[in-house]
């Protein structure tokens, strides 16, 4: 009864903080991604990082694990309590505590989300770049080292967080980097807590880098006979160094989906939607050394999207994408697989995961950040349906297996969570070892999301 | 006599290998710094990884320290051997292992230096980046996270590395990261290693990212009336996001010690020293709004670098600054500062400095890369005089303090060493004890460059 006993010192100290309601433990439970339900014992919603300490250290006394959550939009069943405790929820710690236009940077508390931070810049000239699609929290986004569609050009959130606070498995708080843009002091703790996944502390403050808003952004989708020539598209626009904000590929069945989900008339074809930004000169040279390209690998119907709403339009339908696809297919559950691998090897991943995908039974739409090497399958199935269970476990597993071969990495961005543990032996080998040293001196009684990225935990 | 027991079964396995020749202690137990001579009890010069780690296993077994040395040029006496021991020297390791142009990364043995890489790159269109001025090895630039004149644009070596081989300190082999330009498969130990300063394993192999050389190139010097001219230029230029590659700073006493170097003829006052790549149209594009901030500034005398023999000759005047301010005072030891601070906080951070250095006995040129906030004042000593000794100290003292209380750092770039330790404390707090949980479980008999960076080891 260790559980019951930190939720009784619990609630003496939150009082009505502490909610145990069917409803608030469901939906803490629960994910966007096909795992089972599995709530929490408690769900607590911490004010203040110093309150936070307190619910550690009681839950350090009692063995009782912590699990983070922020927006919930995680796919590798990261927020889920599978071996129950409790769920912090931040979005009472959701402010922006200081923002430095001068400097270019800012500190948040974990629980605001990216369109708010963004919401809250507008007037600075700046904003914050890391756009995972979800209106994720920006403490779960440095938590499962976040990226999407703007990587190629910003960076992950490895590369956009100065300095973090953190609550350790013990209770203490500590700071990690500082304002400055660079440092050789020491170990780089503040890249060992972004994309630990809440496993080693819980993150309670960040501080980001910023970018300026640029003064020109043009958008365009363009067409492709084969996904061949789009995804070569794409490794001739990185390989020339130009200097692209956003290249996403999407297949046939996902421009399909996006008719039906969006209203959208796209040619069923593989398509790029691209976005360049800088200077208006700047833009102009990117966007006509691109066009070069795309004539030169047969691309055609270049639509150009310059106003703002139709910018807008056509980044929602892109990040709308998982939504479309599982409209596609009324009742299904998605498994959405993740690879990154070295861009060279990119058409060749591609197009023997679509050769893959058609052999078996499995509806499967592909798209993805392809300017960093990263695409996703959205792989469509009935959980009810033992064949189909297995086909999707097996599709994923090749997928994996393929980029390892490649030298890429079984996820680029999603994190492993319990969905992609089984990976984690064959992509570090000993120094998945070394990663559970750092786990079991942090946190030796395994309270911080037990059960996630870590062998046998 | 543990170490003499390691180095009977060294010479057992390695005969010639092993070298106790006075000429070599002496070697490597020099620095380019101001700390003492420190030899170790012997120096190998390892082959392979595998003998490597047969080398480090000995040692463990005799308790052994094993201290890696790359080029030698470290600042903070990283590669001296102030507890004995064994220097790993990897001027053996200095392959390139493999080179991928159409991905734009490559696989280095340690004891490459960046110049040696960059002539091996010339025929692929590619460059490494990283430019800490020194030919330092690329092992030796990711153990202390080196950066220098192009991190503004390019990062530093912690945004360069995307994997490393490592022997670990009970001589287990590691692999880190993937070729995959981004991935959230676990713990980021590719980070954890970068900065760690061979305290925590040795590197032995490095895959690195890879840029294309720019189409135009052009570099500029200009000059300024006044410190605060200069430094408000930099920072105008970094607000307004213009992409510069190189901006350095150098003052008075600096233009004075490079025209008695290198028979320059500059002005005797604070300079910017600049460098643009780019499209053609992007450079002159870049070039153009510097020169409007420059004018806002007072800035005059611009002069451009356009020819190649041109531009190498302006920067190798500043990369031979540390040693033509030594040549201005014959005999002189120097200590030099390496603080680095928001970028709104460096004009106060400069000035500060020079009234500092100013009001004290000691000369102290101050030059460095002001586009991350980060500058070194070379301060020269007569380490015979007591009171010298003590005002350089005193100096070094003040500005850390200062970098902190402006949300900086004690070192932007050289790292900690035995030099900064002093100022772990005062920079991480709790978190330094956390750097001392990671060296714990890694290295629990401390035999991996001990007497560094940690906390009473």
């Amino acid at each position: 009864m260790t559980i019951q006993n930190a939720l009784a010192e619990l609630t003496s100290l939150l009082g009505q903080g502490l909610s145990r309601s069917k409803s608030d433990l469901d939906q803490h439970g629960a994910s966007e991604s096909h795992f089972p339900l599995s709530p929490p014992d408690a769900v607590v919603y911490p004010e203040s990082t110093e309150q936070l300490s307190d619910i550690v250290k009681i839950c350090a006394r009692h063995g009782c694990p912590l699990i983070g959550w922020g927006a919930g939009t995680s796919l590798e069943g990261q927020a889920q309590a599978f071996q129950g405790g409790v769920s912090v929820d931040f979005s009472n710690m959701n402010k922006l505590l200081r923002v430095s236009p001068e400097d270019m940077d800012v500190t948040v508390q974990p629980g605001m989300t990216r369109e708010e931070l963004n919401t809250e810049l507008r007037a600075t000239g700046l904003f914050f770049p890391v756009d995972p699609g979800a209106n994720a929290s920006i403490g779960g986004m440095a938590s499962t080292r976040a990226s999407g569609t703007t990587a190629v050009r910003y960076g992950t959130m490895r590369d956009n967080v100065l300095g973090l606070q953190v609550v350790l498995a013990d209770g203490r708080i500590i700071h990690t980097g500082t304002r400055a843009r660079k440092s050789s002091a020491g170990y780089d703790l503040t890249g060992l807590f972004v994309g630990a996944e809440g496993t080693l502390g819980l993150i309670t403050e960040l501080t980001l880098r910023l970018h300026g808003q640029p003064e020109a952004i043009t958008a365009a989708v363009c067409a492709f006979d084969s996904i061949d020539d789009a995804v070569q598209a794409v490794i001739a626009t990185i390989q020339m160094g130009i200097p692209i904000a956003r290249i996403e590929f999407v297949d046939a069945a996902t421009a399909a989906a996006f008719n039906g989900y969006s209203g959208s008339d796209m040619p069923l074809c593989p398509h790029l939607m691209v976005e360049f930004q800088g200077s208006e000169a700047g833009v102009a040279e990117q966007a006509e050394m691109f066009g070069d390209i795309v004539a030169d690998h047969g691309g055609k119907g270049f639509e150009w999207a310059t106003k703002p709403e139709e910018r807008t339009a056509l980044w929602k339908m892109r990040h709308h994408a998982h939504w479309a696809v599982l409209a596609s297919k009324p009742g299904a559950k998605a498994l959405v697989t993740d690879i990154c691998v070295p861009i060279s090897r990119l058409a060749d991943a591609v197009n023997e995961t679509r050769a893959d995908i058609e052999t078996s039974p499995i509806s499967g739409p592909i798209l993805g950040h392809v300017g960093d090497g990263n695409f996703h399958a959205i792989l469509l199935f009935d959980d009810a349906n033992p064949d189909e269970v297995k086909a999707v476990e097996a599709l994923s597993h090749r997928m994996v297996e393929r980029s390892l071969a490649m030298g890429g990495t079984a996820t680029g961005e999603h994190g492993i969570g319990i969905g992609k543990k089984k990976y984690m032996e064959a992509e570090h080998g000993a120094a998945w070892d070394v990663m559970g040293d750092m786990k079991r001196v942090l946190d030796p009684q395994n309270i911080m999301n037990p059960g996630k990225m870590l062998r046998g935990n």
